[in-house]
């Protein structure tokens, strides 16, 4: 343990996309506590955790500076914070921009195809709507993972032979794509990786601490 | 000129979220050509374009070290390339995290929030879907922008004293907010960085291109 870091808490539910800084800690080997909000009960919206995040979303990283929040800023940080991780290409702007262009295009594009499943209320009214935007999600997430396969994944981890941020948050979100009606069977390249990354010390280790 | 940045071209559309980027390269004093893409054309989904970026989004920025994409991976980008500038706090990680979370939360829920008024055709299919997505735009944006107002906003700038890569992504989307039938009369703090943003030599060189 660290001094800098010893004080870390990071606010996650399960099956979100803070599992993905969720990873990266244990990537980095960062001291951190965690607090599970319930969902279900709406603890994201309740007076305690806005103060927290006044968005009401996960993650949210409280540290000794400060909060953080937001995936692609989190995952960045952490790399920042820990660069003996190797967790980005911190020595080349150009190389880290690729990392954070695709972080977040998981985030402004993917995430958000995903979202219309169940978040519909966010964007429309009309339980009709709603419906529609239900209707869409597996031709969109298929769209966004036929692009990933094809253009971006490139194997064994993202951007190649280095692991980066962005396989924690690719990862978490491909986790979806069967609930989210897709068929992963058409992605051979993103289930190897899936693979591999339940292989890791890291990803075991954050999903066992969510189970106990 | 710099040897490192002579070959550098910005693919951008007029009254598109590339504006930021091309701000950013103005304050940064960055040599740059400029390709304007024909939106009403189509040009943005077709060959020739989908070969620069195969999102069939803008921007784009081609550098001789290959292309990026991305808002926020794009500001970020600059602001390192030109640490002169000084155009994000690089010295602190816990610091430029904040920067990259706000322009994270500008990408996936400010602009996505303002995307469903003309591009509700990416998340349904069905025509009546469209319009229940632009009613909730004007309530929508106008909330985002409290939070804004209330809660991130410092002034001048939108963390405080320094002037960083949120100004010129706040101040894009925020010239959005009239034609999204929200009250810019409830917030006052984001006219005056309007107001001092227009001021800016690197907004009138960046509008006078497009205009010529």
């Amino acid at each position: 343990m660290t001094t800098s870091t010893s004080s870390w808490t990071l606010y996650l539910a399960p099956g979100t996309c803070a599992q993905a800084v969720h990873i990266a800690l244990h990537d980095a080997e960062a001291p951190h506590r965690l607090h599970v909000l319930d969902f279900a009960a709406g603890e994201q919206r309740g007076a305690a955790y806005l103060a927290v995040n006044p968005r009401g979303r996960v993650p949210a990283l409280v540290t000794e500076q400060g909060t953080l929040t937001e995936v692609p800023a989190l995952l960045t940080f952490i790399a920042q914070s820990f660069p003996a991780a190797k967790l980005a290409p911190l020595e080349s702007p150009f190389r880290l921009a690729e990392v954070q262009a695709f972080n977040s295009y998981l985030c402004s594009t993917v995430h958000v195809a995903h979202a219309h499943k169940r978040r519909g209320a966010r964007w429309a009214d009309d339980p009709a709507a709603h419906e529609a935007m239900q209707r869409k999600v597996p031709a969109n997430m298929t769209q966004c993972f036929e692009h990933i396969e094809d253009d971006v994944l490139k194997g064994p981890w993202v951007f190649g032979e280095d692991y980066t941020i962005a396989d924690p948050y690719l990862f978490t979100i491909a986790e979806w794509l069967e609930a989210d009606g897709v068929d992963v069977t058409r992605f051979p390249k993103l289930l190897a990786h899936r693979a591999r990354m339940l292989a890791r010390e890291s990803v075991q280790r954050a999903k066992a601490a969510l189970k106990s």
